[in-house]
């Protein structure tokens, strides 16, 4: 298939390899020449404009937030002026409030579009093994199987409609979240009362948690060591954030996502913000007075 | 090996019958007859009163809390009259404070002293696969080995101490309370905003978090039906209150387990209190003003 | 001194009465015409327009939030537009974020600006007892002293930048939401505990918080009646809102906050948001399981 | 009237002046012998034992908690062998469980039995301007009336069980540590908007809450320092504590006094367990990453 794809950092970069490999003719548009030449290598056209990304009917964008895509894809007028018929497919994070403009406005420029956030970083990218959460009409869906088999694993349609989808991907990651504090909490609990850490996350991660959100994360408790970097600090409490905001405009409290709000701030207000978002952890040994070599 | 073991419950009749089953001599006592006899008709002894039941070496009990053990170990005065040599291994899930006292009491009466507080449900006692987490000296737990390979699936000794055993059970519990919230969170946000709450839980357990406590706690959630109970609402918030406590004895901070307790209580005071404790997801949706047949 | 007035709702008649009561020369605007012919039978001249609400060099502002102010004074090209010199008075509480940015566009359009949200009701703004809370350099504040004097009991220079004295009573309001939430608390505690409230408050509303924002919000409590309504709770939402979303900006954890904005919510999901603010008293009694007759 | 009097520690010693100065005749014990001593100078009697000091018929008491009254008035027997008819006045905070079990303990040995904690610290105790809060039968009140008078500016009836007062005091103990939290929390998103500290507490302290809570700790928050101590931190905790006990025995969830309670232990595990309760206003200045010199 013919595709176009806007945006080229570390998770599109992946995704791009995998629609080459499964033999799909990609044209790529990116802000900087490094990484659409790289895909050029491999065989991928060179958009000279964004215009250029959309002219084979479907063109997938990854972009950082909300406001890239205002500033790319609605502020250069580029979704009124687009060659249609088109099927944009956002695999954007982005916050329902936007998701919900954004169908509404892509609507009204008889643009079909699809929201199709990923659950998985730039390794399962580029492993092809991302979960693809997806929301838009059954049609397009259908339509769009074999691109979707070549970047993911698994493809969740969760509704019909796009902002379902951004949804869904933001509350897991509030999840996520959840998990991250409990551990914290769970350990500074444990290390307070001089127990092994990694003793304790040998239980948890084996007895109660064999699954890869604990075990990944738990590794970087485990070492008190938040880098590399799997998931960056500011973006963790971007998501959250969304997910409170998500949770206001539909008047559902959510106590838990304020909990970890606080600590997310709180390690951005205390030289964590360059660490992985797991380094909230540190936050519950700090106000345990727990040192910082136990 | 002989072996007394004290507190027939659910938990405790699986034990025995697995401890049997491995060809261990099991002499029991219970306040009741009913479960006694039961476990008599498999080739376990009844013993006639709780220092019988001791006399054999080791003795294992498995009550329902502080207050059980208070009443029936100390108050009547079975520790300190108990023929010794004796080694006591307690599964029962008790507070760090009351682990602590217990091991002081033990060493002045001269009784050597394990906890092992397990992980599982009565159905994993009677299929002999608990995780059993221990605190004790290294030399009880080698003699013991015979014991606990015939009623669990894995032994994490976490500490030489008998309460750190009872702190990471705690705590753990915490962790699987958090999670129940995050679920609970996650699934009212979802159903305010119209997306299906079998397909968002579809997601969160196949993709991020394919593992048993939250598939078998997810169950409760996406049916919003408690019951048969797998945990009762008191229970967990008994623990989750134990973690406070332990928290608060070694001045550790615990947001988490404070928002889970709040919920465990509104549960309690909303009617909940004969439910499993995933109902505590009821909470958010009531919060959210989401109707019951949602 | 002639003045403009921009914004003729409760609290702009309430203040435009007190600036003619004390001499000055007022020039009203509003969207609607009801509001300005009663200002006029009192001696305000109408504006036919914006522009001419600001024609006199100076102009008070009393808008019900940011999107009204962007709606009616930004958009509309009004403050690129306006004659100058004008010094713009902004009396509305507005959010940190949307403050700062009125402070710089201000700033490009050569218009002088001093941000002065007040604390009081429309009664208080009747009555020219509101507290005035100014941000803007200091020479504004002396010009503006005869204005500021006609209208307010006491005038709180809090800082030479606008967008400060916004924080100022943002962080205020949400002092009061939570002085809210700490009688409601204690009075679902003594209920569930059989002690009448009414006891209870006389002790706290004497004994240790004897001024007007308890006594005030007090009473609904005591009356578990929640109209006719001081503050609407949305907007008590609102602000709550704003204060989390200024310490999002400068990293400050805000778990009371947090704790409030739940509660708000609830009540929003549950009926409440044609009530007094006050009625979030009624979240921890339906949390407590308190029946509404008590 | 005779009166005994038992426990003279600072707030003791303050009350048993004013009864000493309004004519009663009191016996007082303490186990120290210093303060009884001081007392006797002022006409006091010393009682050898804690019997001789309920010989009277009437005798208060003001020890520091739970567990003293338990070790002095219980465990020794004290209240058993006492000679009758005995009127026992409680001036402690205790908690609510324990109150409750006193009264069924005295009603057994036939000892009447009033709760009758105070609001103030020991200069309110010396200067007689407690307030005290009474639960008991009315007959004791009115009783009790010239003893009461003597050292209170107020006595406030809350109930017929003598547990009744205790809550309302707890309760109460509660809502000043939360209005505490609120200027912290005020404050710290003000200072880290580079708003002068001093400026917002003026603005708080005399617009909106202009009463004593607010201004005696704000105080203390103002100047960042937390001595001379009002009252100990460690002692804020511990009613912050049976406010959480007593909601989670009458199934009251308390989200702000959990928010309180993890401010205070954060506390606790850096440093502050010697400094004034107020002093959990640092944990909000360290959490957004607030230098301690500004």
């Amino acid at each position: 298939m013919k595709i176009g794809f806007i945006g080229i950092g570390a998770m599109g970069a992946g995704i791009v390899r995998n629609l080459i490999k499964a033999g799909h003719d990609v044209t790529v548009w990116d802000r900087f020449r490094e990484p659409v030449d790289e895909l050029a290598t491999l065989g991928a056209s060179i958009a000279s404009s964004l215009a250029e990304a959309a002219q084979h009917g479907v063109v997938l964008s990854m972009l950082a937030h909300d406001e890239a895509i205002q500033g790319l894809l609605l502020d250069t007028g580029w979704l009124d002026q687009v060659k249609k018929p088109l099927l944009h497919v956002n695999l954007s994070t982005i916050s329902v409030r936007f998701a919900r403009k954004l169908a509404e406005l892509h609507a009204e420029a008889g643009v079909d579009y699809v929201g199709a956030p990923v659950f998985g970083r730039p390794d399962a990218a580029h492993a092809g093994t991302l979960n693809l959460v997806v929301g838009g009409a059954a049609v397009f869906v259908v339509r769009l199987q074999p691109v979707f088999e070549a970047i993911s694993k698994k493809v969740w349609h969760v509704g019909e409609r796009p902002y379902q989808a951004n949804l869904v991907k933001i509350a897991g990651n509030m999840m996520i979240a959840s998990a991250i504090e409990a551990m914290a909490e769970a350990t500074a609990l444990g290390t307070a009362h001089d127990i092994d850490r990694n003793t304790m996350l040998d239980v948890y991660l084996e007895a109660l948690f064999p699954c890869g959100v604990y075990r990944g994360y738990g590794e970087f408790i485990r070492r008190r060591q938040y880098e590399p970097v799997g998931f960056k600090l500011p973006l963790g409490l971007k998501d959250v954030r969304l997910a409170l905001e998500a949770g206001e405009s539909a008047r559902v409290p959510l106590p838990l996502a304020g909990v970890v709000r606080d600590s997310l701030l709180q390690a951005m207000a205390n030289g964590y913000e360059d660490k992985d978002w797991s380094s909230l952890a540190e936050m519950s040994y700090s106000r345990a007075g727990i040192a910082s070599d136990r």
